[in-house]
């Protein structure tokens, strides 16, 4: 049964961990800061020592190609994303785009020539130091100019960046592909459910919809010495209790959705002085748009009670909605035959965090993969997956290309 | 029997609010400043239209003298403060001083003359713009310069403030005295216990004590998404838990004892990171030393609790104790025993705010009493006590300074 070159691809992870390394065995490799940049010529040069072809779009996408012949116009895309967060680990991103190009690498030199044209995608900014996600969105036309007025960073600073790359904001706006045929992507798990459950392989079934609220509880201020604690209106009381009471409803009747406060502060702020106002950032998370609408119903109705038991106002302003991404059958099997064909156990399971995945299941067929993160621990130096993980991930991955060269014609 | 005048004290308070006006009909009068200043120069020619003796010492506290003949050394001191916090009441300190001033011009009319001098104090800074209780805490020997290092104003400031006045800190650090019998200090409630309680006057047998801590729990940062709920360590779920059980404890256990969080943030702070870190401002009162050790002992013994429910680790620091203050017999007596001929009803309580009061105790056997607040608004420009309430003062206080003498021998 074909297998990939191990050694090729843990040499390759560790090479490329050694750009924009941290003291503490990290990486910060920010989307298109200097590091980045160096991350990516290493990408260019290596798929060019393979023997693949090589493209970069002008949203800054970079593919290494192996290409059908006679070449197809659509097109079977894997891959994910080079850049980090800050301090960041070294696995997410960097291991589901090195999978893809080492399975390419162990066609070609098997002589496989696909029946369709295989790319393997580095994503721009999947990390989101400017936008999230940014590279796929421009791929499949979910980038507006209007965009560009809302990154997270300044306008100098996303000039120079743009400058970097050597890429503008309209070779940006003009990245928009049509010759997707499916999508696949090897992320690591970011959780432990995996590794809790003695699983090798995860197949995500839908990446979760987010819904955040800005939320505000009104009481009214007064001298916490002279006035009764009876007769108080605490806006912390309410925020307490919604915190509470969110936590145990969401995990009681919404498992495996989740909810968060993330953010909380009282006005005015001082010893004496009992809370006017609390601010608390809210969010929640589940694998289908019907139960985050439930969800939410569910716990602005809570938001209501909690500011009625102590007396409260309670006000709240939606953030946009992110929408689940429910994963393509199809993909999910040719994931599923390729784990079974391996001997690797498997399951289906949600991604609670945000991917490339999502953007590009709104123009092709799609679905992702986790391999074990061990202890969880992710967007961290401490970050690590298995070497005996990477490898099968990698193997998965080019049976996974396999399977769907077989069951798919362009 | 005998009664103040009632036009002279209201037309003095009226005038008296003009000065440091607010738009809204309250007062800013923070010590020190030109606003104050202003105040001090109008009590100053008031005490010697009256043909009072008038005297300022070190800290910039006023006074106004009715000696006795002939003079004796021991001097009984009665008054409050004519600083307001920014953007304050009218009534909140002017009241304590006018009533006094009130009570011996009254004395004086009459032809009495006191067997023991009586004297009427305007405290410097009660209201702490430059540290709190500063003049009384000068008078009582409880000022050092290391004080000055820690006061709520710049350097600048404070030599402006200082200059402002004619003080210096060596003046400062020099008035303490040694010459008082007796205490006795008019306020306003700050509450509405009284009002409630449709009662005229209330005798405050404790200002209490009040203790503060910092406390921080400590959890774990996580993926808001990706880490399942049953597995997070989530910092604010300690902290809101206890911000309810110590609210519900306290008020079960140690009621008119009172507690307060009125501050709380989380860390990192944001939508999708579940809190690692929640720092709270604790703060509770209670009138008994013995009480405020035990509510100390349960309130932390039920950080650790509610820490420990969830997983997580807390820590505390104490901020510096202030004591309570308990009241004198004499003192409350005479207060009782002039409200009682006056036909006024009374009741003793506490004070859950701090008063010069609480210092002035620590030196001579001193009391306080309350005259209503209109809905309990203090340190608001809405501030109101009725004018009735406002004579009925007036004359308790008359009536206590004369009590006092017939049963203190100087």
């Amino acid at each position: 049964m074909l297998k990939i070159n191990e050694e090729r691809l843990m040499s390759d992870l560790n090479e490329l961990a050694k750009i924009g390394a941290t003291a503490d065995g990290g990486v910060s490799r920010s989307a298109l800061t200097l590091a980045d940049i160096e991350g990516r010529e290493w990408f260019k040069n290596k798929v060019a020592e393979a023997g693949l072809d090589y493209a970069i779009d002008g949203a800054g996408n970079q593919s290494a190609i192996l290409y059908s012949n006679p070449k197809t116009e659509k097109r079977i895309l894997a891959g994910s994303h080079l850049d980090s967060v800050p301090n960041g680990g070294r696995y997410d991103g960097p291991l589901g785009v090195l999978v893809v190009f080492e399975a390419l690498r162990t066609m070609k030199d098997n002589g496989i020539t696909p029946a369709i044209t295989l790319e393997t995608i580095n994503f721009t900014d999947e990390e989101g130091a400017i936008m999230g996600l940014l590279g796929s969105r421009a791929v499949v036309g979910q980038l507006s100019e209007s965009d560009f007025s809302h990154t997270k960073i300044g306008v100098d600073d996303l000039e120079q960046r743009l400058k970097n790359a050597e890429l503008t904001r309209e070779s940006m706006l003009s990245a928009k592909r049509d010759d997707v045929m499916a999508w696949v992507e090897l992320h690591i798990e970011q959780g432990s459910r995996l590794e809790d459950a003695g699983m090798n392989i995860g197949v995500v079934n839908a990446i979760v919809g987010m819904r955040a609220f800005h939320v505000t509880f009104k009481g009214e201020a007064a001298h916490a010495g002279t006035k009764p604690m009876t007769m108080r209106k605490d806006a912390l009381w309410g925020a307490a209790q919604f915190v509470l009471k969110a936590k145990q409803y969401i995990m009681d009747n919404y498992t495996p959705g989740v909810c968060n406060v993330g953010k909380i502060s009282a006005k005015p702020g001082a010893f004496n002085i009992v809370p006017a106002e609390v601010y608390c950032a809210l969010e929640f998370r589940h694998g289908s748009t019907a139960e985050l609408e439930r969800m939410q119903t569910d716990l602005l109705n809570l938001l209501d009670e909690c500011a009625k038991e102590f007396d409260l106002d309670v006000s709240y302003e939606a953030t946009p909605h992110v929408h689940p991404a429910l994963m393509s059958e199809t993909v999910m099997t040719a994931i599923e035959s390729a784990s079974d064909a391996l001997n690797l156990t498997h399951g289906r399971l949600l991604s609670f965090a945000g991917h490339d995945t999502q953007t590009m299941a709104t123009i092709a067929p799609s679905a992702m993969f986790f391999v074990p993160s061990v202890d969880g621990i992710s967007h961290n130096p401490a970050e690590y997956t298995n070497d005996a993980d990477c490898i099968n991930g990698a193997n998965v991955m080019l049976h996974t290309l396999l399977n769907l060269l077989n069951g798919m014609s362009a």
